[in-house]
């Protein structure tokens, strides 16, 4: 039972926290995206197709979060954007304080997107709020059209799925429709964009999205 | 405070049902492999074919682990393989009492090889031990050669790296030999084989190895 209540108070400390990330946010006139996903599902290389696609439209500020390394905000790094690493030393997921201490450190000046890249996990990210407007899960076409009914909480706490990498579904055995069929089954108010991060394919409903979720207040 | 103390316990009890777990698998004679990996690096799928190439030289049971549906036990299970699904309601990784729980319910006689598929998770899983001989992690090409840098703890806890979907390095971005060094710099012990699970190309090193594993007792 102890176990229990211990939970329960990091998640209620974590909630207050983030609520307090979300009034700050939106103090600063920020709109804010949590993205989730599997190790490998593609979640900086699409972020960086986002960047690259979008910068001439707004200023996004990054935070990536990673067990280890800091491979991923050097990448980020080389747009030219704004980013700080959050190595949590082996936490499976971000947690709303750490968030705020890497915020602190992070240029947000005249941004007008904030983007957090959280670790790599198709689990245990999906109950820790940040304080952000949304979460996105990006979800690739290799990993199997099933996988919204084997990890549905993610997705049913998700506003927003991206399944990428659909050139290589020639390749692979994933059907993209009863992908998507899966998904709506677990969460009906999902927005799914099918995109593939190599080609570009299917990007320009993305940034569509993105343009009017930043830049209306 | 209370929290490190709380894990401590809940890692205390586990190591102990886990090495509970290990006596009975030897005293049965079952050599016990625990499979680790993202959701999608094509655990199951590699084990179904490991399975079909070795069916003719020992039998083999299965523990299915995961969140959520019996889709995985239902595959194992249509080639005629005692099977048993654990099924975690969102915990993200299996804990030794779970499977004792499950093993109690597989029939094991004549088997001389077990093999516990853990939750899809590239993190959580590797801190419990749950009495298996050998963890072995499956990672795909598809995920990118880095993540043994970015996910260690998982490279550091396995004595088996299986490098999954080969057939797909045309068409993704991953070197598979800097794939290999980047594991061998976490883990310079980790055997490794490189397969496809859908050509069945690499197979034969692995049944080979699997084959010494499971008849040398």
């Amino acid at each position: 039972m102890s176990i229990v209540t211990v939970e329960r108070k990091i998640l209620q400390k974590n909630d207050e926290v983030a609520q307090k990330n979300r009034l700050n946010f939106q103090k600063l006139g920020l709109h804010t995206i949590n993205i989730l996903g599997s190790p490998g599902s593609g979640k900086t290389t699409f972020l960086e197709k986002l960047i690259l696609q979008t910068n001439n439209l707004f200023k996004t500020a990054v935070i990536e979060g990673d067990l280890q390394t800091d491979l991923d905000a050097q990448r980020i790094s080389a747009l030219q954007i704004p980013v700080v690493q959050l190595v949590t030393n082996g936490a499976c997921h971000l947690e709303a304080q750490l968030v705020q201490d890497g915020f602190n450190q992070l240029d947000v000046s005249d941004a007008k997107l904030l983007i957090i890249e959280n670790v790599g996990n198709l689990v245990c990210p999906a109950g820790f709020d940040l304080g952000e407007d949304q979460k996105m899960v990006v979800l690739s076409v290799t990993e199997g059209e099933e996988k919204p009914l084997k990890y549905p909480k993610i997705f049913q706490n998700a506003s927003v799925l991206i399944i990428n990498k659909i050139d290589l579904l020639p390749y692979v055995k994933c059907d993209l429709n009863t992908m998507i069929v899966n998904a709506k089954s677990i969460n009906p108010k999902l927005i799914i964009f099918a995109v593939s991060s190599t080609t570009g394919e299917g990007f320009d409903a993305v940034i569509q999205w993105l343009k009017e979720f930043t830049l209306t207040s």
